[in-house]
């Protein structure tokens, strides 16, 4: 076996052990980059590694909004306070420039944290931080991803077990891709029967509805959620919202594909709407199975 | 908008605002099911609002293992002390009957606590939960998911960046459903060009492979990973596993497909191995883009 953590290409052969006692260690001068989920909304859904790494890091680059929520949350001290990290703004445009900084930080012996909403990988910055480390030939930086909630978990879990059976995610964006992949991806998902996940839904979504409409019943339940996670989840509204639809009536919802925190679930024929005195679920069993299946 | 907190047929009109003051108010002398995801490993990958409700609720329903990772953690009190939740162990066998004990002591005013591993809507204990109270009509117990960060998330995390772009998870159990559909969604999911994620895989996960190579090229990167989360992610072997192969080369890797906790990641044409100096990554970064566009 080759454990991953060798600096080798993939393994052709299969070995017993991972020869964990071979790889280099880390210099003792150095920190390490952390690229951190803290999950689809409030801190509530962060991790206890996530907030420990955040709290106790040198430094922190963060948008405004993740910053507003962890200083909210006391995993970083007020604004303008000399304890704890130092906060960096992060913000779209600067990410290329703050990731290089960031690798000059931890060979100088600081651990940075990057913040990523939700799942640092699910269309967040991980991707980003090794294509920059694989540009720069930034061999000598500890890299370390530390996973968080998705969007895509926060939200089915709002709207009960939506996703209780395979499901995939689809991101709406065309800005690094052209439209036919991503046509090509929805529609082999609705026509072999995931849940369906859209991420980045602001924009295209109704292009994203029509095709899958050509392959799947217009009466499968379909959920709009909005910042899942940021209100507490079941029974208040205070931030987060969700409506439940159908497929054939998804498009009738441009009011509630409100922005960045929106996102589509589009259930499978298997999915069924659920009510009890509070709230309409949606369900989607394994299967199909019912309670003699247990 | 139908809030989907409302108890009705998904709605066929959008509206406004949700109808929050409309909705039923849980009674005053109930508790709550709470269905909680504590993550893939050990507690360090819990969220904040996961530890709270177990800490704070009357009764635990988890199994022998997950019980000993919330003791070691503290989450929960040691073993025969009169503090804390009351624990009842779980078991495979017996989720039917536990549920319906917990409906009964949500009704006498307890908050009961299900653990559930990873994401409880991932393959996890929801769907049961909903279907149970469908079954059984009951309506008047108030039921709220807490999401968890999912094995692929957990996985991906200790392999780098493997799963930046549209993902799917795949169970490769027979238990419910026909071989074929199982087979149908791999194909689907091969061709259109998803990252894959299988679950479940320690049965199956050689027909599984056999699927995807009729679709996708033999040289892309697959990971196997086991326990992901239970070691100290990036830094040790304590319990956590992984290596990198590829597609060609996945069904050699017997040894290392262990049990319930080994899921398979499998690469598409975009994911590439990269290694620095402490481990080799696997990364799929978004539309192939690379430094100069972001």
């Amino acid at each position: 076996m080759n454990d991953g953590r060798e600096p080798t290409e993939p393994a052709t052969e299969s070995a017993t052990e991972p020869a964990a006692d071979d790889r280099d260690e880390v210099p003792d001068d150095y920190g390490t980059l952390y690229v951190v989920g803290i999950g689809p909304g409030l801190p509530d859904h962060m991790t206890k590694r996530a907030k420990e790494l955040i709290s106790t890091s040198d430094c922190v680059v963060a948008s405004n909004l993740y910053q507003e929520f962890l200083r909210d949350d006391g995993t970083l001290p007020p604004e303008g306070s000399d304890d704890g990290p130092e906060v960096v703004r992060s913000s779209m445009g600067k990410q290329v420039e703050l990731t290089r900084e960031a690798f000059e930080r931890v060979r100088d012996g600081e651990d940075v944290v990057h913040v990523s909403g939700g799942d640092p990988n699910v269309y967040g910055k991980s991707d980003l931080v090794f294509t920059m480390a694989k540009g720069d030939e930034a061999t000598d930086v500890p890299i370390e991803i530390v996973p968080g909630v998705t969007a895509a978990l926060g939200g089915a879990a709002m709207m009960g077990a939506p996703l209780s059976n395979d499901f995939c995610t689809v991101s709406l964006s065309d800005k690094w891709r052209g439209w036919d992949e991503i046509e090509e991806k929805l529609r082999a998902a609705a026509i072999s029967g995931f849940v369906i996940v859209l991420y980045n839904c602001w924009r295209n979504y109704e292009r994203a509805i029509d095709v899958v409409r050509e392959e799947r019943a217009d009466d499968v339940p379909v959920g709009i959620f909005n910042d899942a996670g940021r209100g507490e989840a079941g029974r208040n509204l205070d931030d987060e919202t969700f409506s439940v639809t159908t497929l054939g009536d998804a498009k009738a919802h441009d009011d509630d594909v409100g922005g960045m925190g929106t996102s589509i679930l589009i259930g499978t024929h298997e999915t069924e709407p659920w009510s009890n005195d509070y709230q309409t679920y949606l369900v989607t069993p394994r299967g199909g199975r019912d309670v003699d299946d247990f």
